[in-house]
């Protein structure tokens, strides 16, 4: 097993690395690769991937026994319909592009319809492909499964480099537009440079669907780069599983459903934000991206995080209290969907930390008394408390028994044996088989015959007897939860999950639709020059964009079983 | 236990950005972060991390049951051997430091004397406290520790960043002071540019001594950042072994001795390959480091590589399928040492990996018919080959049980009960006298002891009758492989992983001594725009130094274990 990840990883790294290397050669050197190579090199790779999901459906997972469990913790259906929402926005993304490329057909080539149309019907049998088969744990051709799933991985990594890279590109030729009109105090027609770009070459007919095309894209591109990252993380989880065996009493026989009753003040606070935040951002927008952004607009935007971040923090740090005082179990059962959430909440957040220790540096370095300077500083301050107290907080919350399946419990009738019983179909009756063995025996033979039924029977008894006692304590202790004082710190976890998951989509929206502060207000910019600021930029912004992303579904999770 | 390791990691996190925040400024704005000011937040690091260790040594490590356990794997010889190497080295360093700026004091400030003489402190005490605990298990005050240690890990941390940094600088600076040299013919007289750019505003007095330090300098700086390295890494497992308890029947009663009988070809081919490697390396960096660096030269450079390269990838793929062929027992239990080392194998290749891909994409971009060129691109294309082969071969080569073990357990005289006996004290103990109670009770008041006995007594026998049946396969395993036809196997493990091991020296031994023909055939460089392509070398070379001196190790595990 461990053989066949190895050399699907070398696989799957070798495959980045030949794409990062082609990806940078056609940023750092336009002459020699251009973007249609880059543009050639993912089309094959997702060909190929296509075959792949394709056999897979049709032939891998129809064979007898392929897939003889589903791993309930991989694919929940919050994830699994972030898929479905970003590929549909991806596809209509890639079907503006075609309408786009199809108006302008006289001044560009025919490879740009094809390249769209094989990337719709690769997000579209992905989508299909997570959709169905994202629990499955493969048990047949694991190695050529393992091959085929990193190679789509791959392809979705080497997707989303190039949409990032792409997009930052924008970005800065954006900006450098921008101080160009500002030095000839002229208009600012275009917003979107790279078609901007292309209408030097071929200028856009001045009709409406050519303008509809062009704001649609603008508007759909950071769906696109969510998507593939989602993918990958849902896959590299489907990866993990291949070949696993899950015993049957470790699914979980209920499931936590979503609830809104008995949450008030944080949905309220949290919509608030919301509002709040979506009138900064559209002000922001429309100051910032005019030819003269000033100061005031700055001033509102950071005052905004400076007011949300220590609110959210103050959430988490109690929630994580709450957290420590609520003396439940912990879940240590392997679960592959869990260990990833948690690597990539603290691999997303590093993004993030770092642009803030290099705001804070660059400040402290400067002038940190200038009222500007003084907000960003403490504005990088609390992103950084922010991002490691919520970090705490989910990850604690992640690994905490689900409450709901000790209350369910309790409603069953029969708690005890009964539940037992219906855990462990298996185990059960040979534990009982063995045990009537036992009793017919006469008790000169039992001596001989101990030796080898003792090996069986007595780790099962152990087994169902600890489970027995285990479910005892868990139903008294759902019991006492419900009907005494611990009731107010479910539902305090509730409020501060709900809060948070609002201020996380708030914060998500912001920078996904252009508000990229960090990057106008030019402090930064000046102090470590121009590349190595959009480097790290280019390095932090779309991980942060990321991780408030993965926070909502990580926060999600928490909500559920508080 | 996972709390304190989130909090301690985080707090190595934080420091790590605050210090690279700052280098970086360093680095892009000279004017208002200065080499002094990264000095001063070192030595505050230094000094906190001293303050922890001797507060460990004189404190924690004292305390009654504070280290109960020592993990054999950890810390081994040639690990805790090489950071008395490169620590003496880098004390050395430092000694010719202070020498040099005491020379030059009337230019120089005093605190160019105090840094250096922090820097020694926490080296010698560093490197006595990873001497004596590098082994512990440590069983008291886990968080406080963990802190401490992961403190010390990001000062390492950080001291290497600061030292690649400043020395790939030096390289920039170097090359750009040849080519403005080689425009106006002129000599070189300077081989260091760092020291040589002081030397404008204070001349070094044309003493001997001045110029001892000045060389001393240049060549003992690569063991420093070596050495910073070897420290995180052997703190990273100290760390991981916090708290960590280990039964008596996993320590290997038998530590396989490195012996050189038996191998012949293998050092005859490697010592072959290091003796031409020195010459080509001389040859090289006479040639290269002259005022005209021609073709010839590195056409020589590649071709030495294009020879060995083939022949340490043969040699790791048979090694691979010996071990294959071998049909061993897996080695599965938990070994921080070693999920350590599979990582920063794989982490480390990923330098020269990265390096290599973007050298082909280059090179097939521009003309991969030119002589140079195609040497280049089949170097690239066969390190990226020989680094996975040999990552594959030693990882493959860790996971194996040690084969002495077995055969000096056939020479102990009793080998089936006997050596169960030894290699399970306590359990053994509790085994037989739950054994004998067992006996001495009466058959009727059997059926109600038995519930409570057999649980413990029968797991017990079960892993002392498995235990017995594995010993007796493996001595009979052993005496099958020693006097029949797989002891060949064997020797042609021992003899590849010597002959790999002298080979990873001599390819340690040229990049760290100066020869970058990656940065100096101008190709890339031309291709990638000078900034990106440093920025890449600077990101590759000192990993794939590393790489070669962590393969060292594991080749060297390899081949004792063989």
């Amino acid at each position: 097993q461990k053989a066949g990840q190895l050399f699907s990883g070398l696989l799957a790294m070798n495959v980045v690395f030949l794409g990062s290397a082609f990806i940078s050669s056609m940023i750092f050197n336009h002459v020699s690769i251009t973007l249609a190579d880059v543009w050639i090199l993912l089309s094959i790779l997702k060909v190929l991937s296509l075959c792949w999901i394709i056999y897979y459906l049709l032939g891998t997972s129809r064979q007898p026994h392929a897939v003889l469990y589903q791993d309930s913790h991989a694919g929940p259906i919050w994830i699994r319909g972030s898929v479905l929402l970003f590929g549909s926005f991806s596809i209509l993304l890639n079907v503006f592009q075609i309408g786009y490329s199809a108006i302008l057909i006289q001044c560009k080539s025919r490879v740009e319809i094809v390249f769209p149309s094989i990337e719709i019907l690769f997000i579209c049998t992905q989508a299909f492909f997570l959709w169905h088969h994202s629990k499955d744990c493969i048990q047949v051709q694991h190695n050529f499964t393992r091959c085929g799933l990193m190679l789509t991985i791959a392809t979705n990594l080497l997707l989303w480099l190039l949409a990032v890279t792409n997009d930052t590109i924008h970005m800065e030729i954006e900006s450098q537009l921008r101080e160009v009109e500002r030095r000839f105090a002229g208009k600012a027609p275009f917003s979107h440079p790279y078609l901007c770009n292309e209408t030097t070459l071929c200028t856009c007919p001045n009709t409406t669907i050519c303008k509809v095309f062009q704001k649609g894209y603008i508007l759909l591109y950071p769906f696109n780069t969510e998507y593939c990252l989602v993918c990958c993380s849902v896959l590299y989880v489907v990866w993990k599983n291949i070949g696993r065996r899950i015993s049957h009493h470790h699914v979980p026989h209920i499931k936590p459903k979503f609830k809104l009753q008995g949450v008030v003040f944080g949905p309220l606070l949290g919509a608030t934000a919301v509002i709040i935040g979506i009138c900064v951002f559209m002000m922001y927008q429309i100051q910032a991206t005019g030819s003269a952004p000033n100061r005031q607009v700055f001033v509102m935007y950071y005052s905004y995080y400076i007011v949300l971040l220590p609110l959210m923090s103050v959430g988490a740090v109690i929630g994580t209290i709450i957290h420590a005082l609520e003396k439940k179990e912990l879940d240590t059962l392997k679960n592959p969907t869990r260990s990833l959430d948690v690597i990539l909440l603290m691999g997303a957040a590093l993004g993030q930390i770092g642009m803030s220790y290099f705001s804070i540096v660059a400040i402290v370095a400067t002038d940190p008394k200038d009222l500007l300077n003084s907000l960003i500083l403490s504005y990088s301050v609390l992103l950084i408390f922010q991002n490691i107290t919520q970090n705490v907080f989910i990850i604690d919350g992640l690994h905490r028994q689900p409450f709901v399946a000790a209350t369910e419990a309790r409603h069953t009738g029969h708690p005890g044996q009964h539940t037992v019983a219906s855990e462990l179909p298996g185990e059960e009756e040979t534990a009982t088989s063995s045990k009537q063995e036992h009793t017919q025996m006469p008790p000169g033979k039992e001596e001989e015959m101990k030796e080898e039924q003792n090996h069986e029977a007595c780790d099962q008894r152990r087994v169902s007897m600890l489970e027995l006692g285990q479910e005892i304590r868990k139903v008294s202790l759902s019991y006492i939860h419900s009907y005494s004082h611990l009731s107010w710190k479910r539902r305090a976890l509730r409020e501060i999950s709900f809060f948070l998951v609002l201020c996380n989509i708030i914060l998500w929206i912001m920078p996904t639709f252009g508000a990229h502060p960090v990057f106008e207000n030019g402090l930064e910019k000046s102090f470590y020059g121009y590349s190595t600021w959009f480097a790290i930029v280019n390095f932090g912004l779309p991980l942060g964009v990321f991780y408030r992303m993965h926070s909502v579904g990580g926060l999600l999770e928490v909500y559920v079983t508080a």
